[in-house]
């Protein structure tokens, strides 16, 4: 059996119990990790689970599946996602290349930020289609994500956005060079997503928003030391949130009990006040 | 503390580690039974967690929450949600009391269906705002779930329609004569609901669907025996999914890899093949 094991949110307890019981008796226990981070090292996983987790990189999950697959017909595997298996990005390659080999694959799902992100006390409801946010360069800056905010908007919804997230890649010299060199991580803060966000605005001028939209950026869900910042986009882009992961909500129509509980993550209440005047 | 703990979506071993060891040592355990349930009874989890489990209804917590959150300045609630606490229903004018009494708030995020109906196979990014379906009654069959499926609709996302569920419902002449008399519980599956939206369809008259409409039923999702069909709105007007809980999603636009890895669960795949031929 595949068993695709969400570990949640931030460290080695998010994991359920059903979870953990599994990575305990497993043959092999791979840990993906390319599209998410937990808060704490694979030294401290493996202690916690008393098992050793191998790294799944994309290349290994995407080209090299059958590695993972070996024997899962005979024998249970563990494959662990942060977050949820299903969450922002799905696996279905691989569940699809074990469907072909008839093994079967079982889910154990957790929370990811999909539906943590309620915490910020926006409903869950009102939330529209999802968008994330790459890294711009000088010459690319992809806007697919403006129109997609715009369907959202123009229909009252709120828009999460999630952010890049970059874990061994190569420069450009030392991939056109074949040389396996990889750059140290980085990850999207809040600041650089509004900044982004702006930029993008300025370009297409179509006032899906601007500068004093209402956002919520997020630092570390589910963390002991989880943070919310509620400002206008341009309060954002110099907020700074501490270490990753980041993601940023654009806020569309809101009701007075959501208005009342994010009012306390303001940057800045008395503007936030004066700009947003409870409806009475 | 005021700890609100997710319990994820089936039993009792799908709670985190880090939420049983607050329920373990939490002053008082209360568990929220109306808006969702899990596939275990109260006692089952009692001999789990070692702990008397108090049952929250709708009531203690929307009218008389103060009596939860006693004490909760000094020592350690656990208040348990079926799925995430911001899941399908948040509790808001909970959390918003405790702040007023100035008592801290932790939440322990679990799995809900917001996130784990990706297991159906379609990419979360594409779902738009979710809808609820009540219970129809003869005077009463409130339709404005019709209008926001058609705004997701119209942008091509898909729509997840979470089930009414009743619970501790009294009958008409009961709350009239003031009868504390309960009606047993009620679970509207996925039969009803598709029957409620092409009821719905034939009175607006608006095409946002129409009986040949691609959807996906869901029943217990994340247990081990969860079951996906998937089908016409009319095919599952009659489908059998078995005891609850159910949801559906109505689906929008699908890409290729979804489409293969829906067609699994298709309730007659020549049928399937036949209204959704693969784009080659």
């Amino acid at each position: 059996m595949l068993y695709c094991i969400g570990l949640g949110l931030s460290d080695e307890k998010d994991i359920t119990l059903k979870g953990l019981e599994i990575v305990r008796r497993a043959e092999r226990v791979y840990l993906e990790a390319y599209t998410s981070i937990l808060m704490v090292s694979r030294e401290k996983l493996e202690e916690f689970y008393g098992r050793e987790v191998i790294i799944a990189d994309r290349e290994l999950v995407e080209s090299d599946s059958d590695v993972i697959l070996k024997d899962a017909n005979s024998t249970d595997i563990a494959f662990l996602v942060v977050g949820d298996p299903f969450g922002a990005t799905t696996h279905l390659d691989l569940l699809l290349r074990a469907r072909s080999l008839r093994i079967p694959v079982k889910t154990i799902h957790n929370a990811s930020i999909m539906n943590a992100v309620g915490a910020c006390g926006l409903q869950l409801y009102n939330f529209g289609q999802t968008v994330s946010m790459v890294f711009f360069t000088e010459t690319w800056k992809p806007s697919s994500f403006y129109d997609k905010i715009a369907e959202n908007a123009r229909i009252g919804l709120h828009t999460l956005v999630l952010l890049d997230i970059k874990v061994k890649e190569q420069s450009e010299e030392n991939l056109a060079r074949g040389r396996k060199i990889y750059e140290p991580p980085r990850y999207m803060t809040v600041a650089q997503c509004a900044s982004q966000m702006l930029t993008i605005e300025e370009i297409r001028q179509e006032g899906v928003y601007n500068k004093d939209s209402l956002a919520i950026g997020i630092a570390r869900l589910g963390s002991d030391d989880q943070t919310f910042a509620v400002g206008t986009l341009e309060d954002l882009t110099t907020a700074d949130l501490g270490p990753p992961l980041h993601s940023l909500v654009l806020v569309g129509k809101v009701h007075d009990m959501e208005m009342d509980f994010i009012r306390e993550f303001a940057v800045d209440s008395a503007k936030f006040d004066a700009m947003f005047p409870k409806n009475i």
